[in-house]
């Protein structure tokens, strides 16, 4: 069983941006304590700022991993290259954010990735990603 | 800890409809089973086809118990009145969906809902419930 | 052969509003008249302000009548509730309307309602009850 | 006693388009039907796939006949020329559709003969027609 | 002289919801406090989260009232129910709300109510329910 | 000196439409006046109610006369086929109109014809198409 | 204390236009009738139909008034200038109208005077002023 | 017999600004011009930059001449304040414009002027005024 | 093997309209040529400018040629009637422009009829008609 | 060498408003400043809270100074006149705003001052008037 | 003469994406076959998922080659970007999609590639590509 | 002191695009005339056709530069992922634009930039850069 956690653009500041508000722990700490709480899974970490890149890595894993956990930040709300990759493979995608993106600027409650994904979670901090990581483990 | 699971209208109808697609089924077996799943939590149910009556249960509950876990059904983009609600009271509220919304007709991707909860999860079939309660009871 | 007058918010006042515009004839007048004309079928008559009340009355007959006459009067407009509780229930819908909702309000041209019925019967006063009915008798 | 059933562009495929999904009755033998049915009127069919004729007809008819039946096809959505003639003319114009209009493209949803027509029927079949001609001979 | 104090949802809970910044009084007290001031006017009051128990209580009383100070609410933005209740009774209706509508989010600036009534008094606090008392006390 | 009027569908019910309110004189009868104020010039007047017929005619006479006196009608606010007939030839066309278009409905305040007429005069009665011809002899 | 009556563009023709529908008081005495009812207040009165007028009587009196009853009215709907000038002052401003302005032209339903006033009071005829007073001095 | 032309902002510099393409004539010397073709009437002139000096100069004039010949400029897009004041006063407007407006900028496409004028000439160069008057005074 | 080329209104004034810019060659002469490029196929030439008369050669041959070339001209952006003709017929059509429509005004960037039509080609010149022969006889 | 800075409404209230966050010092204070930093240009400043006088002024020296920088203030987002008088006149001007508007409200994102002018300085405080006159003694 | 293939994200999927609807070919084996049509040119081909690669690839050879074909894909909607490069270049681009993208959803049928190609070319499957190439041969 | 001019996508081609326009000079040049006007500053230069490339290097020297002045090219109207690194870091950053980008094509009219930046300076040719560098020298 194999997992693609990928994180797209500025998710990898978390700990630096803004400590005293979102806590000194970069995503990759989070990431440790995850594997730990999954020992039977294989996880993947991957992150960039590249929409290329994300695609490279969606067109990569997604014909024979048990699904990928994608926060694709910005791109999100602007990428309908990562949307048609998202539909060109055959892993099942769940779409995760760790704000409420419907509390944010308008331009923010579009999702070219929502379509296309197997169910969206947002909004429950770095938990997010955990329970993508059960509801993948309970369905499969 | 005491979490209210509250649906709205026609969400009394799972089971005896289209059963060969949603399964025979109805919510209140599913209720039992996440029930059994979560001994340790006072989990209540309460479905209605009443948009005022959803805003009365919201406010009954909302200012004492742990969580309330809402999917609002059609009321979900039509109603500023539960919107309110959800505002007023202290308690939090995870918006579910058995459905990815995003997939559906372009009115249902709007929500009154989402600005006012904590987090949304929807796609996840009747898991969606149980992913909402996991938050709740790990969060807290 | 059971078919269901439904009517929504404010048809009860007819008869009693601008009398000398809309006539003295209350519906229930009209009903009795329309019981006379249909001998063969089993006519009944509900009425609510409640758009939950309406989406009960649906759920209830929806599944075993010949066919449902709804004019849901402003909640035609606004109702999502009422459309997916038309769409769950196996009788046919036709949407009735007394006057031309077309010669009114811009936000009374868009019916929630008119893609999940049969067909739309709209400005022929009392009568578009009478064609609807005509149309179920007929096509059964 | 007059009434003029006046169809628009393509409707005069009837019968040989699809064939296995419409029927193979053409428009014709279903007029011939419909005469039989209201022997006392006295009915004129006329079709065509010109803007301008449909104009001509109906000013041609529309002083002294009972009323029109029409199905303005595509015209419906695009013709502001039909409407005013419609609005220039006397006797009454009831607007008919085969198919229920608001279950196809977005630009279907409007229509310009509406406004200025008495009433709409929309979605029963070549029913419609019947209908249509059932009101006019029971209002006047 | 009779006037209807007409309240929609959520406003049952002024002086429970947060008591810091709204006061710790209820409408209730407020209520008093106003028939106080108008010993020679029969003051009425009704609240309701449900929106079509606010339609029977305005066909019930508005018929021989001096006038209704309705303030509806999450009902304003998205009633049409409630506007053609207004529009069919005879009492004159005041729109009142106790914050100013204008500064709040974008959906709350448009009302169906507006339109049917004879004015609207907005964001004078609770005093805009006494403007418009005192208004329908002059004007009679 | 060669004018052509040209007018597009329904202008020739005038005298016949409604004529307590528009006269009794139908376009026929103006037409012989105008020449008769204007006997040095070349008169000629077309109407129909054919899109493609009055496309054929701008065609005709566009590339040797002095002007075209266009009165659209209702192909005024649908009509690119006109709009680009127009653009093609070498005539000057003046776009006319009898009443005030922009006291009418929304989408007549849209003309196609607009952006390649040499100018517009709208709502002076028949009178606009006497201006409209004293400006092309004047500037002529 | 110390209050400004400011009124905008056209309002110095009350009593002038139309006096069987309006009456044939101007502005000036329904003034001075204020100024009796309000014997305690120092009242000001001032007109323009200069924009740049009114911002520059809004900055004059705007530091130390008791508050300014505006109506502005077209410059309601188009003045930015206006609602800066309101937002630089210190003294609370109250927007009037004497027509309620939702039942006229859809450009009237914006106004930019109303998210930077205290509240709105509009549709009351003159005795909108009055209101405005009451409630200035009622909370002072 | 008296008739007011009126002119908005900018159209003062006509004959200083690129004179190589408007000529070197300024209004003054048209109006000039003007005044002697039409000796029987009582030709007045009237230019200012203000919006609030235009509808001064309306409302001075506007309840005792034959009519007033508008070229608001750039007010014409923008200005609600004259279009009232064109409204309240009983001589007729016509609304004029040197270019043709509809082959400019999109936000010159409407008018706030065009509603509650008689009729509008735009595109016909310093002729349109000529126009303007002519209908004047062969319709009084 | 049988192909239709399709002109819609105003292509027939190739060679006639501003014969410096687009050539002096009409399309009868470029039909010429194309005929003996293709000296296999069948090539039929139809042009009109009225709408009517495309929808009726569109019936007339659909049913059993090998495809249509259609260049609806300004009819692409506004005729519903021919893309519900396309949609009724059995032959396959490509749309073709000779200019790219891209780089022209907003609204001919709609087309009725490219969803109904097999593919576009756009902005080739004459050439565009070409490559859509090329490929029916390439394709068949 | 001689630069008008001309600002519009409410600029005047530099100082006065808000001085704990704009500072107490006015805007003619550091006009003073500014003119000791550019000895060698004669600096203008003009000041109005009227439309029409900010058109008047820059038709008075916009055919012979170096340059203008305008503030228009709110004027910027509706004023077409000030636009036009821009347009007309040969001298260059260069908009600039002490804040970013784009971090304000959505109808402060649109200039009718932009289009017309060199270049834009948008939120550097007071020091986007010194950047604009740098431009201007640099470039020329 | 020398022609660039440029195929944007998701492209280098065709072979391996859903066999069975498009066939087991991937792009490689059909440019080989398309080399060998075309034995006089000198045909490249690039692929890539990245925005910005593309940009580069544009660059490097739009100002010495033949002309490229280009199928942006999923940039075709979004990227500003890549437009940017073909207005920079002096090489011709002809824009070209397998599918027709006019059949496909809402947001893919505006296209930034569109105003800045020569021509258009969607919907004919591989063979898109071929028109476009043949275009160019015989062109030059 | 250290500032970073960071160039987005085709602004490499600056000196061999259209030479003739603007210039042999490219950025480069220009880059060593800045570093020759501001000696005691740091100046780094980066440019990047991709997007990905931009929010590493803002990223990178976000953190501890005193500021960037930032170019973002066609990037500006479609990067969400750009504004949120700016939002991320500490130092300033200042959008410049080499032509003001409200004179050309609708879409450049929106920067994603522009709210999360200082400033905006557009319109003033490579200057635009120096007046950035300056501000930043002159505010520091």
């Amino acid at each position: 069983m194999k997992i693609l956690i990928l994180n797209g653009p500025n998710l990898n500041l978390l700990g630096k941006r803004e400590p005293e508000i979102y806590g000194s722990n970069d995503f990759e700490s989070y990431f440790e304590k995850l594997k730990g709480e999954f020992p039977a899974i294989s996880l993947e970490y991957f992150q960039s700022n590249h929409e290329g890149a994300i695609v490279d890595k969606i067109q990569e894993v997604g014909f024979d991993c048990t699904g990928i956990v994608l926060n694709a930040g910005a791109y999100t709300h602007t990428s309908v290259a990562i949307a048609d990759a998202i539909k060109a493979i055959t892993s099942p995608v769940i779409e995760v954010h760790i704000s409420n993106i419907f509390t944010r600027e308008e331009f923010r409650h579009h999702s070219f990735i929502s379509p296309v994904s197997v169910g969206i979670i947002s909004g429950f901090g770095l938990n997010s990603y955990k329970l993508a990581i059960a509801h993948l483990t309970e369905v499969k």
